[in-house]
């Protein structure tokens, strides 16, 4: 997700962003847009310009030859290799360059990508519709419409901003959830989300009904089954390393990487939300808090039987709060 | 808690409130802040003037001794014998009024006495303090500094506000709380609010800290003990009616209406705050949310073993949420 800006006398001559993988680039867009009143401009951009052929040209050339004045990035190119080399070219050719200027921000908007070429992994965000005193269930299990309409719009948009949608067996057994994107508004071309399913002994119903949706559905368990009749069904079955009873989740988490994925939203029961906390996997935390009290014979959030002590408890770094509906959504970074 | 400006010519010519119990009322010291300037003004009073002798003579009489010409209150008295009395008379000795202005907003201010006289009890405040997943302790009891020094300051301010503060003797036997104003800023005269211990056994320990401390403390039990030694160090004791194995809280709370008390502000364990909201005895939350992940070795807001089904959850009416230091304080309504 980057942007450019080009300005010229203080007025914008140009606008563009990379809008869909393969396509130009957020420069080779803003360039276009901006025509002759390219050569000695400034050119704002979120991410600092490529000096590399990929699916595209590299952006340099064209800054280079467009003759723009100066580049101010946002930030580095997150890839060690390669961060840096894009903004050298650019000072070699004689054009002025400077790095950092409201880079906390575009390192935000693109917290999914920088994840996966840094760390190797896709960014974690998970999701959890609670009441203000932390239920997501009844005992019983009896759980629909916690949160509002507005608030399960809201995580169309989750959906939408996501390579991959995970949850366990658990919630598929019990819920037989879609994790698609519905408002296709929010999709691009029809594009849906990887749906990622935890399923060590691999018990996924052939009757499930995202089986049965547009999209692909990766099931992932452990050991040896057999994927014949799931593959039948339109799946894709993978097997990983275990840890315990469960799917090795980081080696998932290395596999959907390895596919170019950036962001997971995991909409998940409380052993699978519980697990990636133990394990320090979650990033991000979105929390729709409806205002309910549910009391003492429910289901909490998260399943961890190794936090004993207060020792144990992860700390947040509250990044939003904001009304959605009569709910609150609660946007928070897990500190590790 | 009642305020009064007084305006002539579109200024303020007086302003005055009600100071303390036993002392003149908002309108008296406005009246005299506005001296002669008063004579044909308009009043403006977040409550109807008294029209009877109380601890001090008639508010009426002093406005229409004043020569005021127009008396706008934003409410009634809440008292339903008197209600309206005080604006008829001002009405017959030619002084024009209005009711209503800002009705909310006073109504809020005055919630526990509108509590006490329209409904014989007190407003019940109940305070909690919990990490983000809905936890105040670990299983093992474990809960020091759950927030932080800020939301512990404002507590301080709901106490300095309250007549008293109820807590249960599980509380008092593991915490040994002072349940007092520290911040003497915030006291009137030193005086602190009754503190109110539940214990239907009388376990009281003779040891704990709250009896040393300024002020009063009331132990209510049910049936028949001893009271003498508590009695000797200082503690009121006084036996109810029980419901199961507790005291019956109701009666709790009309007997600190009788003493006029408006505000009792619970700060106490899941079963006392259960309890209350089991028997839709609770008119604010106050909870103090700390940016943690406590998990699920840990023990819940509130105990509450009769709600099975999701149709018995409260709903809440959010008020106010805000930052305090890095927790969120939240202000909810239970709706009944």
């Amino acid at each position: 997700m980057v942007g450019c800006v080009i300005v010229k006398n203080e007025v914008v001559v140009g606008e563009g962003w990379h809008e869909f993988a393969g396509e130009p680039h957020a420069e080779i867009n803003a360039l276009a847009a901006a025509g002759e009143d390219a050569n000695d401009a400034t050119v704002y951009v979120t991410l600092e310009p490529c000096d590399h052929h990929g699916k595209t040209p590299p952006c340099v050339e064209a800054l280079i030859d467009a003759g723009v004045g100066k580049v101010i990035a946002a930030m580095e190119d997150p890839f060690p290799q390669v961060a840096g080399r894009g903004l050298d070219r650019l000072d070699k050719a004689g054009i002025a360059t400077e790095v950092g200027l409201m880079s906390s921000a575009a390192e935000l908007l693109n917290a999914g990508f920088i994840a996966r070429v840094t760390r190797n992994r896709p960014l974690v965000r998970v999701k959890v519709a609670a009441s203000l005193d932390g239920a997501i269930a009844m005992k019983s299990g009896e759980s629909q419409w916690i949160t509002g309409p507005q608030a399960r719009d809201d995580v169309q948009r989750l959906r939408a901003r996501s390579g991959a949608i995970m949850t366990g067996i658990g919630t598929v057994l019990a819920d037989d959830p879609s994790l698609n994107v519905r408002l296709t508004e929010l999709t691009i071309a029809g594009l849906q989300p990887l749906r990622v399913v935890l399923d060590s002994r691999l018990r996924m119903p052939l009757a499930a009904g995202m089986l049965t949706l547009p999209g692909a559905t990766l099931i992932c368990c452990t050991g040896s089954h057999d994927h014949s009749r799931l593959n039948d069904a339109g799946a894709e079955v993978l097997s990983f390393g275990a840890s315990g009873d469960a799917v090795d989740i980081s080696a998932v988490l290395e596999e959907l990487a390895r596919r170019g994925v950036n962001d997971v939203l995991v909409e998940a029961g409380p052993g699978v939300t519980g697990y990636l906390l133990e394990k320090e996997l979650v990033d991000e935390l979105v929390i729709y808090q409806a205002p309910h009290i549910m009391g003492s014979e429910t289901r909490g959030m998260f399943s961890t039987p190794s936090w004993l002590a207060l020792a144990d408890r992860r700390v947040l770094d509250i990044c939003d709060v904001r009304r959605i509906g009569d709910d609150t959504r609660i946007t928070a970074r897990v500190k590790h």
